[in-house]
């Protein structure tokens, strides 16, 4: 069997022909390569959902190339970066933050490199559309087989521009944390994992009931909901919330055949507070 | 020209990552995989319009493997399962009834199996995505040439969950069906086929003129408008109703160069009577 | 490394099964074909919108084979026709129009046929669903090898629907356009290039103000707005608007970080004029 290179591909351009004309120029350059369209919904200039999604979905890739447009600042003195990571993945995008989370669970940075030679960019540049000039033809390069090395100088790691995503508090009763990504489920992925809310609450088990603060931000008041923890879905009554480990391993709340989102009128970075109810 | 196998991929899970990360699972197993998306935009957790659109569209896809992602019973007590068709496809995915109309339009059911061996899944699986866990790496590896028989022990295909659409009911003046599926064009996908109408009506003609009653559900009121029967839609002017034979061989409403839904008011499981005007 | 064939493929068919029951078709007559959607989310029945996306898309394309499918006519009188263009790639769709612009922008219309050869259609063609039964086989089998001679008789180009964008009218002192299309990040393309602006009020350097009217239209009364040339996003403040050269060589209005179309309130068709502020 071939064994044919992998790049994985996402961005912020939306349903229209700005992915293929980047899907074009990949394959101009490496006709056998198979891409993988990641996302190109992700929220307009949102680095942080960018680099979630691209966080949560790397491990799951063979290892190859993954090309990342979410790059509000093209045109601008921001860097265009490549990352050779700990797995042998290379990371390609803008240096605004957006590759670092999926670098850390990739084995880890092990060379950056800017990306400056001409040699393996489109002949003309636009200050616009990286992602067609730039990007994907130095991703395509570099599936079809080019030496990273090539892509330009190396970087100094300690100087990419960082981004992390918000972090859980354990207090001695009380877990706070926030929403991170809400998806199209209307699931609510929060900073933390259940060891963290064990830390604070104790053992966790099928059906305890916990109280979830939403806090107050933007106009919305508090609101407090009692919601026990579940294994699945369907361990709760239709339409009803539960809190739980996510496939990711991390915490969520959903509802069963609903939306959180909508059920609790909760959106991305509302403040939650968990605790034994 | 080398054969590569063909895997066919339809969810409910939206425009995130969540499909990429399946077929990043599938391509980790079978690399020459050629992965065709039916289409991830099914309305989430419905299991009949999951159904209705692989049923749809699997007549047309090469044999392969097909891996269905409709699941809101995921992590319960519902089996996972893979059926061998008489065309020899194989259908992977719950058993909620989303794969019987497929297999029934397939060939029929040849082999039923519960999907249990752990050496097909990935070596961890979650409660809450066996899309990833299960269904992606047993479709992977069925695809990469591994028998059928392994996936897990043999099932009665009788005691599988049934899924029927709707029927229509021929009286001698009028055909009695209902609306099985609106698509993105808006046009209204009725239970049953010409036969069926012309059955309760005689023979359809073009330009016949149908009266077509939309019962009254939900608060709707029972509406009737005067439709001609048409071979296509440019038969009628701008933004006009026809009734005609769909390029599935169904029964189907639709407007010229307009959506019938929001032209008629009309949605999904409304009541359609028809009879002569 | 092998070289499989491209297919490009573009259609109003929107996010469910129909795009997937084309790569159906394609790929049992093309199993290796390399096949890249351009985007089925179109407008529906918009020819040019569909004429301009492919317009835009298909300089970035390998050589292959480009199937179009916007298609409001279907199985009415207009033809369904292929062009060979100076490129050597195939054009595959209805003659409305929607392939002339791309034709031009890969070196012109060599030859163009009717579809008319049944051995290349499927067995059976629909009145409402040419994509599928003529537009995708036809185009899977040039992609496989077969001759372009094979589709049908020639056709003369003079012959053909014709459609053109809207092009600019340069007065002295301004510069009358309209706006072409508006993409998902609300950008508004122009028609025209820089040289057409410069024409009419002279150089353009960054930051040099321009008074643009959008002009009355369907109740809209005329507006005129202050916006300075700019070379990328990044040198206006956050949610400002700015002229420039997008990354195709045209005259665009975009926002920094947001929606011009939104900020603006301007869509599609709207007359636009610049001159010197």
């Amino acid at each position: 069997m071939s064994q044919r290179p992998v790049i994985s591909f996402l961005s912020d351009f939306g349903p229209e022909s700005a992915p293929a004309i980047c899907r074009g120029v990949m394959l101009g350059i490496a006709p056998d390569a198979q891409i993988v369209d990641i996302s190109h919904a992700v929220r307009k200039f949102s680095i942080r959902d960018g680099a979630y999604l691209l966080w949560s979905a790397v491990p799951w890739m063979p290892v190859g190339v993954h090309v990342v447009v979410i790059d509000p600042g093209v045109g601008t003195q921001r860097e265009a970066i490549g990352i050779l990571t700990g797995r042998g993945d290379v990371l390609i995008g803008p240096d605004n933050g957006v590759l670092r989370p999926a670098a850390s669970v990739l084995g880890g940075i092990v060379e950056v490199r800017r990306l400056a030679n001409p040699d393996l960019m489109l002949a003309r540049t636009s200050s616009t559309f990286h992602g067609r000039d730039i990007f994907s033809p130095m991703g395509a390069h570099i599936a079809a087989g080019r030496p990273f090395a090539d892509v330009g100088p190396s970087l100094d790691p300690d100087g990419l521009v960082a981004l992390e995503f918000p972090r859980p508090r354990v207090t001695e009763s009380r877990l706070e944390t926030s929403v991170v990504f809400v998806d199209s489920f209307g699931n609510l992925r929060l900073a933390g994992i259940p060891a963290d809310l064990e830390a604070a609450v104790g053992t966790l088990t099928p059906g305890r009931p916990l109280a979830v603060e939403f806090g107050a931000t933007g106009g919305l008041a508090t609101t407090t909901e009692q919601i026990p923890w579940a294994r699945t879905f369907g361990e709760r009554p239709l339409g009803e919330p539960l809190v739980y480990e996510n496939s990711f391993g991390g915490l969520a709340i959903a509802a069963n055949q609903g939306s959180a989102a909508a059920r609790l009128g909760v959106g991305e970075d509302r403040p939650v507070a968990i605790r034994s109810a």
